[in-house]
């Protein structure tokens, strides 16, 4: 049975669901890949743990200072990285350095924060591809709503024509509460604050900032576009007034945040703005915090897909998701072995 | 560049789709996969072509009588076989001793019909394993629409829970004809005959059967279950009367026919039958000819996959999405590539 160490950076909700997820799979892994999956270290910020055996899920709750850091994780022996630290896409956050880190050193990394990814997509990429490491985010990209696979797996051999996708929960919900029940957008985020779907600072959604992440992501690394956020025409919610939700009521128009991709002669022209539905349109009926996508190629024509995971426990899924296609790949014998078992 | 040699078995209107698709993306097999993909074999029932050195589109317009059959398949030199044959779930149709023959033989197989794989799929799950061929049949479970995709990759990981698939375009589009236009079962039948969109004989979709069909290959080889069609109950459309839709109106309720699987500890209950959804739920806006599934799992909630793609370019499509699958697979050396190169 073959060992894989994996180490978890950025121990916020996300990443302690990932690692309880892991832990709760590890017969799952065994009777599956034949794989000894161990979580053999995870951070955050400023504090950490790590075993060589593998942590379990009781050892969780307390972290010792001191222990994080690229070099932490390095350390810890991993060969696999789930970075799901806090996003920053004008600097590319915390994660950054740990998946230069990881990539650099061949090690597989899943990304679940968006932040380096948009910052730093096309060096990642290229670190990636220079070092052999796999680079997986299904995570960053939208996560248990299928944006990535759909590209790049489902509709294998298709020409992307256009993309439209409800890509911010956040923005979805506090849109639909608008629309629904006509109260403003400042009622509707303080509501939505309280409930604990809006953060603090809502911005980074309200003003599109977070679809644009995700639909840059999708570009880039779905569909081999090299968009940066500058290529991004991106308007938020934030100015949406009472009176033109009014006045799309009585068209029976129902408005909602759209990043799009839009191809011509093989490049993409992105943006983020309204866009209004009609009530037969599945678009029209993605409430609360759903999420969907819609995707129109040459052959296939139009895939629809909508998702609603719980969060953070979809978020962390999807990262797994992409350890098990890590899995997959690497539990095929590899070269090395079979040269070495032939001679 | 390592040579692929393709035979297609069944050559009506999908078959020839997928014929000519084929050939228009040669290039794109090249460039992507260093693949030389030719079309060496066609046939339909009693004629067929085979070259080689591959055909070419102007020379599919005339097929030679007495060239057909397994055997004349096997002679041809495929390493991949795609079936398209005419389906019946009753007897396997001609489809299945062609599935048979290229499966035992070693060589991957894309299905495009149901039949052999509702009638002989375990038979035939078997054959692959033991021969290493690989059997793909994305145009076989509802085509463009990804549902094997979504349960064995965008989910991979996940416990699926339960699923609800409007599986088939012919029985969606008369129930909308009847919903939205108020006429009966008998009008609506006969207008979607004059369109082209149901057959002369529509009780395989009108009854039930596709749909049946469907989730049953859907069942068996994306989530491992061992259904019969002895163990669905399966009802259909036809005893739909204009009273009923009435009712369902005044309770704004949108009937569908749905395909359903429950899991209660790791085995499927499986039915077809009439589901009526409210007007704001995704599933009672699939229109006309378009196709979903809604699929739960344990740690991603709910997924909605919304298809519409035009035929027979659609599945055309989606067959040749597992072309590419097969491409990918058998790219990466194999064992006895390598073990030659390191002696």
């Amino acid at each position: 049975m073959q060992a894989y160490r994996v180490a978890i950076a950025g121990f916020g909700s996300v990443g302690r669901a990932a690692a309880n997820l892991l832990l709760s799979r590890r017969s799952r892994y065994r009777r599956v890949y034949n794989a000894d999956v161990r979580l053999v270290a995870v951070c955050g910020s400023r504090s950490g743990l790590t075993n060589a055996d593998g942590l379990e899920e009781e050892q969780l709750g307390t972290l010792e200072d001191g222990l994080s850091g690229p070099a932490f994780i390095m350390k810890s022996g991993a060969d696999i990285l789930i970075e799901a630290g806090p996003s920053d896409f004008r600097t590319g956050g915390p994660g950054l350095a740990y998946i230069r880190s990881a990539l650099s050193a061949g090690r597989d990394t899943i990304v679940i924060s968006k932040g380096a990814l948009v910052h730093s997509g096309r060096e990642l990429r290229d670190l990636a591809d220079g070092s052999g490491a796999m680079l997986k985010l299904s995570g960053a990209a939208a996560a248990a709503l299928p944006t990535i696979d759909l590209v790049d797996h489902s509709l294998k051999g298709c020409e992307v024509l256009e993309v439209e996708g409800i890509l911010n929960a956040t923005t979805n919900y506090l849109l639909d509460a608008m629309v629904t029940r006509g109260i403003g957008f400042e009622a509707a985020l303080r509501e939505a604050q309280q409930g604990g779907f809006a953060e603090a600072n809502p911005r980074n959604d309200t003003e599109g900032w977070d679809t644009a992440c995700k639909l840059l992501i999708l570009a880039n690394f779905g569909l081999d576009a090299d968009l940066t956020m500058d290529d991004l025409s991106v308007e938020g919610i934030q100015a949406v007034t009472g009176e033109r939700i009014e006045a799309w009521r009585k068209e029976r128009l129902v408005p909602k945040l759209v990043g799009s991709l839009m191809q011509t002669n093989g490049s993409f022209q992105a943006q983020v703005g309204i866009r209004t539905y009609p009530l037969a349109d599945p678009l029209a009926n993605v409430r609360g915090k759903d999420k969907a996508i819609r995707i129109t190629s040459d052959a296939m024509g139009e895939i629809i897909a909508i998702g609603s995971g719980k969060e953070p426990l979809a978020t962390a899924a999807a990262a797994l998701k992409d350890l098990e296609h890590i899995l997959t790949a690497r539990g095929a014998p590899s070269l090395a072995d079979i040269v070495r078992r032939s001679l």
